[in-house]
């Protein structure tokens, strides 16, 4: 198959590798001729170029481009496919990129694949990262069946765990998991920051260890991300944070109140649905 | 030296088997004949007994067992220790211990070795666990410097490092690196609980990956460890839980009013503080 790769940091680079040595004919798109260059040396393309119009060829193009550029690149590759091209994404929110590409292409398939490193760009994609991890495809009532086909099927031959939900479902989904755990981790941080006795402070850095190192892990990462996901995920984020923040005064009430069984059942509780969301 | 242990499990455990390493001997007691049996057979210790009278020998005993018993063994030593010999315990909260411990008997120094491992009890004991951890000795003002410096030397022979603090220091400290990431992942776990759709809910914990996973570790552990903290840690929990809520009352109202300018920041502020406390 032909496929078309725009952008090609991690995500991008990840995929062409894996196409490729999947048999597939793969043209990428990369503002920065140097980018173009490299994926080249890399064998992770097999054209490369900073001009839409070389992806005519394709029957499937991913668009691997930050979240904010997704839909601009949608519009402007609307003038220039052929009819019938295939068009999915891999933004890791849904609700606020489908409806609008949608409308710019009907052929437009929302994807998530699930995969990635702490290491952003090209420098850092490696294959059979999409292997055993989710993909999500979240197609609107009116997408072409056939086209949602064939993008499930790429991502099955990428040996990923298809999914497949409306994009609201998809936003509210990973806000739980993934965008307000960046949240309840960065307020930690920011929390501890506040502590009044600068020698209590320094203690606190002193002694923190494990139970400290994974809870302010996601909150200590990327800001740039954890900004996108606020800006382009705020409905769905704002739900879970006030969700949240109730969770947090129930608790808070307990401890004042000594009311040690019902906090104990809330723990209990706890300890017991874990594995439902992540098996040890 | 020798050194009484009461309470032989992980830590106590731990304990005996360094000391003995390090030429001491060890004077172990427990509850149930059967752990005597085993922590001789394993080595623990030299001498195995259900009976406090069994420590008049020591010139030091570190108390090992769980936090609601400490001041009551303490005062039961009292019954039968000789005067002058020091007793320290290994509990991890310290203001609700160390007054009450000092006034049942004054060669009392407040000790917390911040080891551990996820597995409880005699079995999981292994040699080295203390070494290159902290190891905080909580004295108040009216501490014998001697009984101090005599605990601290002990601490320094496990390879420990070595913190000096009041009780009410050490508590705000572990409050915000180890007993409020316990609370603010448990109520992580709990809010996604109150996903109302079931499907999104499904999905949630179908898609959850390392990000949730780290972030809910600590609150989905052991229901009663986190019990215990906030029992026995109140006052300082209570105080660290309260600017958690602030926190995120603040993030909250940044992401409603859409005022990235300031998320960004907090964001920034997060990443930059985290390696202070944990370095990568």
């Amino acid at each position: 198959m032909d496929i078309g790769i725009v952008g090609l940091g991690l995500i991008g680079g990840c995929l062409g590798l894996d196409f490729k040595a999947l048999g597939h004919r793969v043209y990428g798109v990369a503002r920065r001729s140097e980018t173009c260059t490299q994926a080249l040396s890399r064998q992770m393309v097999d054209t490369a170029s900073s001009d839409f119009a070389a992806l005519r060829p394709c029957e499937v193009v991913f668009i691997c481009t930050p979240i904010a550029t997704l839909v601009p690149v949608v519009a402007d590759l609307a003038q220039v496919l052929a009819p019938g091209t295939i068009v999915t994404d891999v933004g890791s929110v849904k609700a606020a990129v489908v409806d609008k590409a949608t409308r710019h292409w009907p052929q437009f398939v929302g994807g998530h694949p699930m995969s990635g490193k702490s290491e952003a760009g090209l420098e850092a994609a490696e294959p059979g990262i999409f292997r055993d991890r989710p993909y999500v495809i979240t197609p609107l009532p009116q997408t072409d069946p056939t086209a949602i086909k064939t993008v499930e099927q790429l991502a099955q031959q990428l040996g990923s765990q298809l999914y497949r939900c409306s994009p609201a479902a998809h936003d509210r989904a990973v806000a739980w998991i993934s965008h307000l755990p960046v949240m309840v981790s960065a307020s930690l941080i920011s929390a501890a920051l506040q502590e009044p006795d600068p020698a209590v402070l320094t203690l606190a850095q002193q002694l923190a260890s494990s139970g400290f190192r994974d809870t302010s892990r996601v909150g200590g990462g990327n800001p740039e991300l954890g900004l996108m996901m606020a800006q382009y995920n705020r409905d769905a984020v704002l739900r879970s944070l006030r969700q949240y923040q109730q969770a947090i005064a129930t608790t808070l009430t307990q401890i004042e109140a000594q009311d040690w069984p019902a906090l104990s059942q809330q723990l209990q509780a706890a300890h017991q649905a874990r594995p439902h969301f992540v098996p040890d």
